[in-house]
């Protein structure tokens, strides 16, 4: 590779805090291994609405509206939110947020775009343009298969490399000050470029994705001279189990063995022998209600000192797979630390 | 409206400036009053390629390129480049950009885009965190009409109160330094929130986004203490003759006049009698070749010395549109001043 050093990686002079954040999941999700610690769980995945898309978009508002409560935040205190989903145009998010009437700068980076979001929300407090801000993205299991793959109500097989995606939010509230206690500090950034391998399977993601989750570490670790063993982990969005041997192979190939720090929010999420979801969870919500419900909890109690978040995103659309396309990859990654 | 004052404005303590740009259209944008601004004029809307979308990426990607190229800058020397377009999932972005392997930042504001990202690329620069970032934005008549509404070959019919999405994209290189020369300076932003009227008419966008330029033009007097006077235009993006009206009302209701000053990038680009573009112009390319090709033709030519660029995107997708849901907007400006 060759990278020039520094381009697209940010050391953050002063760090921006993670105040507090909320994470709303479905009645599976729950039911998983991370299940006890999410803020809430549905009954059942309509959430009270009448369709798909509306429950996303209310996961999207009650995550927010609980982050905010948690951090004792009102929406005018907010400068700016940074949201996006999976949708096309990004209904969740148009119609779940516009309640708060906060300035909003819609984001799209796949399944990566909590790394996104959180990229952009902490350069703009680190930048001085803001002293607090909201990042929430969502996914919806039903929505996401009617969006890009089949409606549910086709009963279409999966293969195994398949992941599932998670019925989710998660909403983070991002400030200049600490005030009483923060959940963790931002103190890096490096921003992904799309990595294009070829692969055109939209049910084997995760492979799809390996490759621009490996750009994106490579750079990393170049930028910031810095090994896999700095972190307590390293932990990829939505890879499942087939992206994840790809992404550790592919490291191995550039002299990284990060084999004893890998962790995937996809792998995590659900019970691989008893849940039926093939290669793992993913989905914008995936990364973002496991970082909300069990990565920031290991840094606040002091389990983990810091750890590179790095989520990844399948940049395709139904019309592009259609079409023969391939499905590009991108990974934002953060670098989180205890407070 | 009780708006706490500043919030989501930001006055730039140091300007960015707009080093170069390029503007690629359709023939039918060729054929329009602005045609011979625009930096190229492709001969049939498929530019070479098999399918209207991977037409929308070459534009993107032929775009970028002719920006860099007339700036004098080569991908390595961009930190990041801000990109988005209306198709679902960014697609125009994903299969455009990605050969030039700059750290991406994907937005999505609908047809707003492209304030959206001369916003977050104008922020990025003044944080300190780039010195040099593009933002590029696109949309294509027949890849958006077969999003939205009907593929063309249903032929279907267009009432008065539609607009015609414009096939084209504008690229934009944004820098810290000036450089020889720049052709416009970014000295002020505000951010949009979304508003929601409750209409519901996806052949009317005009009138459906016309209350977000409303909102945000009053919060832009507000937190600037300005006056439509203060300005030599007021840009929107593509409100088209039917939400132009509706802006001059909504704010003449708030106390201000725009009628002298406001200017639509969808009005100007075709001529309404001999086209048969309806209400206008529309989609993310509207505004961005405007942008390049004629608005900042004369901020340069210092004809005008200040305006307030202002896109305003209709934040719809078929399927929100097919579940009954009303068409939100939003709309972000900018300050643009003479060098």
């Amino acid at each position: 590779m060759d990278e020039k050093k520094g381009r697209g990686s940010i050391k953050l002079k002063e760090p921006v805090y993670i105040l507090n954040s909320a994470s709303i999941v479905g009645k599976k999700e729950g039911e998983g291994p991370l299940g006890l610690l999410f803020d809430m769980v549905g009954e059942d995945d309509l959430f009270g609405c009448e369709t798909w898309e509306e429950a996303e978009s209310n996961l999207q508002k009650d995550a927010v509206y609980m982050a905010m409560e948690k951090a004792g935040v009102k929406p005018e205190d907010i400068s700016f939110i940074f949201a996006g989903d999976l949708l096309g145009q990004s209904i969740a998010t148009s119609f779940g947020i516009s309640c708060y009437q906060i300035p909003l700068l819609g984001v799209y980076g796949a399944c990566s775009t909590c790394g996104e979001s959180l990229t952009l929300g902490a350069m703009s407090i680190a930048g001085g343009f803001a002293d607090k801000v909201v990042c929430v993205t969502s996914s919806h299991f039903a929505s996401a298969e009617k969006e890009f793959r089949y409606p549910l109500e086709y009963g279409n097989q999966r293969p195994l490399s398949a992941t599932w995606t998670v019925t989710g939010s998660g909403a983070f509230v991002l400030a200049r000050e600490r005030e009483k206690q923060a959940r963790a500090v931002i103190t890096g950034l490096t921003v992904g470029k799309i990595v294009d391998y070829g692969l055109k399977d939209s049910m084997n993601m995760g492979a799809c994705m390996a490759p621009s989750a490996a750009s994106t570490l490579e750079r990393h670790f170049i930028d910031y001279e810095s090994q896999p063993e700095d972190y307590d982990k390293i932990i990829t969005g939505d890879l499942g189990s087939v992206g994840q041997t790809v992404l550790i192979d592919l490291m191995r190939e550039k002299g990284y063995d990060i084999s004893q720090v890998h962790m995937d929010c996809g792998i995590e999420i659900f019970d691989a022998d008893s849940q039926d979801t093939h290669a793992g969870g993913s989905g914008c919500g995936c990364s973002a209600v496991t970082l909300s419900a069990f990565i920031l909890k290991q840094l606040e109690e002091n389990n983990w000192k810091k750890v590179l978040f790095m989520p990844t995103g399948a940049l395709l659309s139904k019309t592009s797979f259609n079409e023969g396309k391939s499905v590009p990859g991108i990974a934002h990654a953060l670098v989180l630390e205890h407070v």
